[in-house]
């Protein structure tokens, strides 16, 4: 059974993939999917990390390719997300692990036996959190939160018809501001536990 | 601190309710609440029960006042919700306990501290459920799962002016399908206690 973590921005959801792998013993795969889709596609580290949640960047225009009916061209966007989901596939074939972020959880529903968690924040909580965690910017916090919660809920529309953060998409949603993330992490373990049979 | 326990139709919310209040020596109030609301509205228990997810049944037209101004006159239903808040406030001021629906989490939330929880499930595994708990009935099980949602899902809306079901609103929100109706209570209350430094 695989663990997918779907989380907004700053809710601290790497961190909890990274302490329930470690509770569990098991490989947490995050910016490594970056890497693999890389070298799956062609396009760049740099680029992928810059435009995978992107929609409809067509950068491809001026390519030289417009001779060809636009209909039937797949945008950058569509090619990183076939890697996505050809990288992400591999990965489950390899058996448990926490998979974060990437859509893993709708990409492997009905495919492969997963634990799908959502973990979330308040605004406030979040915007705390990634001035901690990153550092300043001149962009206000609360923009960057909600800049980047717009566009993950876009990007996860158009590619799994499904809208972001409804709870019934997953098995289990966390708000790390009222639990903290430690806690979340031993929740998620403990779950986990159980159903695999490995009672604590 | 008091748990609000939100649900689909069929997910064992309710019972979910009842086993934490259990765990944790509280009140439940669940069907206490339409004989409150009864108390303080005139209508009848049965008419609550019956009509207290419906919006808009504009019961009274008919009732000889369709000489007033039609805008300034609240529905049934606008009574029913006026009695609701009223009763769930009251309740909340009598310390810890746990709530069944009725929009507490919405009601109390921002007035008092809560934990909001959300129990949902797949709609096959509730379509059995309701079958093994309320029995058969005419109607396909599938068909009553999916007009309870559709009215508690625009009785919400249009009260609460948020999406029932978004994960965002809840503090943990629970798939009683993947974990069985008995471990989602034991997640409630290890994490009620948890919150109040009550460490097991």
């Amino acid at each position: 059974m695989i663990i997918t973590i779907s989380r907004q921005f700053g809710s601290g959801g790497r961190t909890v993939g990274k302490e329930v792998a470690d509770n569990l013993g098991l490989k947490c795969y995050d910016s490594e999917i970056i890497a693999k889709m890389a070298e799956e596609s062609g396009f760049s580290k740099d680029y992928i990390e810059e435009n995978a949640e992107n929609t409809g960047t067509a950068a491809w225009i001026g390519s030289g390719s417009y001779h060809f009916d636009l209909n039937y061209m797949p945008s950058n966007s569509d090619r990183m997300w076939a890697a996505q989901c050809s990288v992400i596939r591999n990965i489950a074939k390899e058996g448990p692990c926490v998979i974060v972020g990437r859509c893993a959880d709708y990409i492997l529903h009905d495919e492969v036996p997963c634990l799908r968690v959502y973990i979330h924040a308040d605004e406030a909580w979040r915007a705390r959190r990634i001035v901690e965690v990153y550092g300043e910017t001149p962009i206000d916090p609360m923009r960057r939160i909600r800049e980047k919660d717009k566009r993950r809920a876009s990007y996860y529309r158009i590619y799994t018809d499904q809208k972001f953060g409804d709870a019934r998409n997953f098995d289990l949603s966390l708000n790390s501001g009222t639990f903290g993330i430690e806690t979340c992490a031993e929740i998620v373990s403990t779950l986990y536990r159980k159903l695999n049979g490995q009672e604590e």
